[in-house]
């Protein structure tokens, strides 16, 4: 049984477990303030070219969401999101937990525009409704899909104009910026939003997001509210030192385009069958509709999950391919899919 | 310029006005441990027929709404409502303050039913979302509409069943009650609802909700959590004169019979003059819908408030009725309109 | 029996009670957008002689510290206060419930010097401990105690020194404005602090505490949190027209003076029957300790709380005046107090 | 530089690291529902003879301080500690983030007893108060004291026949199972507390703590709380294969008993030298109260924390063993320490 579930079922890449290995007996300050953790805080600001970025690693992407989130509003302030969002659906309300109200905006394709941002001012208009402040974004998103260049410039203006922050959740970061369909850079990131992240778990570490905050507002005591929610990891250098090896030597970004790669063949390949794609995925998320025999049968040999029922005799499923995803598992699953009948 | 923007913008019955002048200097324990909020209660108990009830008079709407359901939840849980609820819209996120999501359910005529929330607990499913846990519901609704008896029986089955609590917003108790389409008693929804309140802010009094809580699980150490929230009013016989008033001689169905009789006349001669309405209301709050000339021209000498635009030239007004609506300024606002050319 | 047991046993004072029976009719803006809060603002703002200073009327003292220190601070933020104080004792965890850490500093007489606060400063060092922000005094104290102006001068810049925001409990300032002890006026304090309030429920108001806010960063969105948390009264001319009457005609001083007399009559006739006290209160609360056959026997005619148990013979009880104290009641009490042996 | 600042400064076991080695590519089900998890889970549950355990992995210590406290109580309810508790001191006001006062009672030692929390019921008495509903104990303390079996079956009896949750901190579990004054086994407290915690990060792990869940009102829906709070980890198997390894031949009780050894030897070599101590620590936590001189002299070969001022010229230091603790390292602390004069 191969799992397609998702892109956090193996451990990490090797040369990270190595790097932990090396360093095990050594010493460190705790609390993330310890020598690696350091250096990696440098190579993120180097990749972004901001010197001025304040960056901190935590452990899991709905702890920094809860973190960032939290830590930007006042209590009668609120985050608008795609209906999809993470945080709208997926983090057991942990944001509405913190005090706020999320307010879900419907989308086609999980992406946020102006035009959705604008309807939901036009709403929220007096001290009887919460006040947005903050847009939150994932890149890539919930349904796979990812920002260009020029989308991401136009929201970056309109939130600026308009006094909202813009957050960007990375837990995919290095699937979206490693895609064919991708024209931004980390340092353009870091010029259009306000505070954002790069996605360690989903990309080859144990654990781990590199928080990177540059709007000056947000900057001031946010260890405080990592250490007040229960995020600060005591051998914080665990976390330094897995991010010193994703950002030397390239493995970041390697192992996001190994996943890009299999998601590739996988999509080319169900297409090949006549089967289509319920959102138009460009990076290691797949959505195909797929009529429920061949899902059953699939389900036989392969673990993924079921994303919506579609109609009686069909359903959405969601394969995802991770840094670790074996390219003979994407053959096999290809040729079991050739080999069923589609009606 | 006269107002029918809301019914709130006037003092209280001549009634209550004068109860309060003669208990003025006795003293009384505070906290709403007093005589007169002791006999308030019995008034209230007789009247639903549930001697086992708990009841709690609470300054304001809002506040009882974000009581009632942060006593009821563990922080997972999140509370179910039209879209349209006032919890989900005009409470400036009083409810994720507490901690909880609200989930909103689109509808037709601000009314929920066992469909709805099936839809809501079917996309509920594990504990990576809130966990379902109270239904909220409006009588009037926030769009004039109001439940059934057959409704409701149908709305509290399904809560029991599937162990939800299920929580009526009765700030406007009293127009639904005394509603020409009404069918439910005060001792109907105690029966059938887990907790309750009977709006007295609404409906003839200075201020004050009374909250009826039914379900045994929802009684405990209530009054901490209303002074937690500081909403234990230090005067609280004040409530309680004023709700001695309210249920006794009939006042309190009275004043809103009397909303209800207003409203009955603006909505035949709006109807009449052959406008439309933007949802089917049968009580104190109506939704015409008004070419925008019609509308500057009654804005000159009426007051009320714009619910939506519908479309360039036309627009969806709010007009409210209450205890105190004069019929001559209902009559003068029909012949106004009368006067005035639909195109 | 007559109630020394608070200072919001009675209703409001018969000219508060005159002026909303008048307005009762009138159509008013609902929520404090009205044109007696206007006014009584105006009449506030010339008092303390602050022409930018921000003013909201809320219902009750525990709502009003639950809103002033919530809109204050940033979630990892506290507030230092005498362990005796308000917040720290008698709101049943209002602060910690909006997310906040109360420090509670031991003193002598319910009054906050810089030695305490520093003491507090000096502990709490880096982003493991909370961040102490702002410091909450009450004036008059929970004690009966009150500030001098050369305390509360030290106090202030202390605070301004240290980056603190200080906040003035004023649910008893009219007692402590009259106090026969007092050098402070409302101006002084709005030179001195960064916001305060004028309590009206325990200074013949029916309810309402006049919230001033003077320093800048406190002043933005903060009806969104008066709403948020429930207590923006629909009604809010209520509370404007009772502050029009308290600042209008000196009635707010007049009362507190009629307290502080009676207050004084019982002090001198308490102390001349040989008994202590166990604070040196010096406006309408008095806590004498007395021998518990004594308090037994006053206790048959004559409502009061205990304080607290001074040893297996004696007990601290607390004896409370207000604007309604009847001199007679107060001749009464000390009659009976005489005839009382002491052994 | 030698480091005795605390017991995390090192990695884990080398055991640790080879079990992660060699499950690395392996594909495991997210989010704890692993089968290393599983594993754990009976491993523990058969240490404590509890099979009704419920057991969550948590990630740190803090996290899991908020996460059990903050699922237990209803938002009125408070926590009773040590005024030393880690809750009360060095979380950041986590437990207050999540709405819940802690009541700290000082104490000579660090450790509650029945008295203690008697005095705490006795002053919190009706719904102006918390209310007290959880006991927090540390074991060992913050202060390196513990609880005997006597101490701890006392305040077990005192909590269950008051309706109060016992729970304890077990963060520093393996120094107290394993000092020579224990006489309690993890099955003991499995029987006294209604939940309590196995600490991993400061006992040879990474990090990860063991809840253990008793009572069966603390069971239900805790994995919505671990998740909503930010605290489920994505790869939750890593926290599974660490205490399958602790779990496995004794290397739990090992590690710590390697700490206890070392403190061992410090505490005997300070002592011969005619130190004294702050607190009659038991553990791997020392609390020598030194000249200021000595102290200065030993920072520059060694690493520890000031714990308090003493007087002008001595100051209480902390210093901390650990299962990575070289014996050569406490040699040479000593040899030094004999070589400094004492005056």
């Amino acid at each position: 049984m191969y799992s397609f579930n998702n892109d956090y079922s193996e451990g990490a890449h090797p040369r990270i477990l190595q790097a932990l290995m090396e360093t095990n007996l050594t010493q460190n300050n705790g609390y993330s303030l310890d020598s690696h953790t350091d250096h990696a805080r440098e190579l993120i600001r180097a990749e972004i070219k901001r010197d001025d970025a304040h960056i901190h690693m935590i452990v899991g992407g709905t702890q920094t969401n809860m973190l960032a989130i939290s830590a930007a509003l006042r209590p009668h302030q609120a985050v608008i999101c795609a209906e999809t969002g993470h945080i709208n659906v997926h983090e057991t309300g942990a944001i509405e937990a913190a005090g706020h109200k999320v307010l879900g905006a419907g989308t086609d394709d999980g992406k946020l525009t102006p035009a959705h941002i604008q309807r939901v001012l036009d709403h929220h208009t007096d001290e009887h409704m919460v006040q947005p402040k903050m847009v939150y974004i994932s890149n890539s998103t919930e349904v796979g899909t990812q920002y260009t260049k020029a989308e991401l410039e136009a929201l970056s203006q309109f939130c600026r104009s308009h006094g909202l922050y813009l957050f960007m959740d990375g837990a995919r970061m290095g699937a979206a910026l490693t895609s064919r369909a991708n024209d931004l850079t980390l340092a353009d990131i870091a010029r259009l939003t306000d505070l954002f992240y790069i996605g360690g778990t989903k990309n080859g570490a144990l654990f781990g997001e590199a928080l990177v905050i540059l709007h000056p507002d947000l900057k001031p005591d946010f260890r405080y509210i990592i250490k007040q929610r229960g995020a600060m990891l005591a051998k914080g250098w665990l976390l330094g030192i897995q991010f010193e090896e994703l950002f030397q030597n390239n493995l970041f970004y390697e192992m996001a385009d190994h996943a890009n790669e299999m998601a590739d063949r996988l999509r080319k390949g169900i297409g090949d069958c006549g089967y289509t794609y319920r959102w138009p995925s460009t990076t290691n998320q797949l959505f195909p509709i797929l009529p429920n025999h061949v899902m059953d049968s699939l389900a036989q040999d392969f673990l993924f999950s079921v994303q919506e029922v579609v109609d009686d005799h069909h359903t959405c499923i969601r394969l995802v391919t991770s840094w670790a995803t074996r390219p003979e598992a994407v053959e096999a699953f290809l040729q079991k899919l050739r080999g069923l009948p589609r009606e």
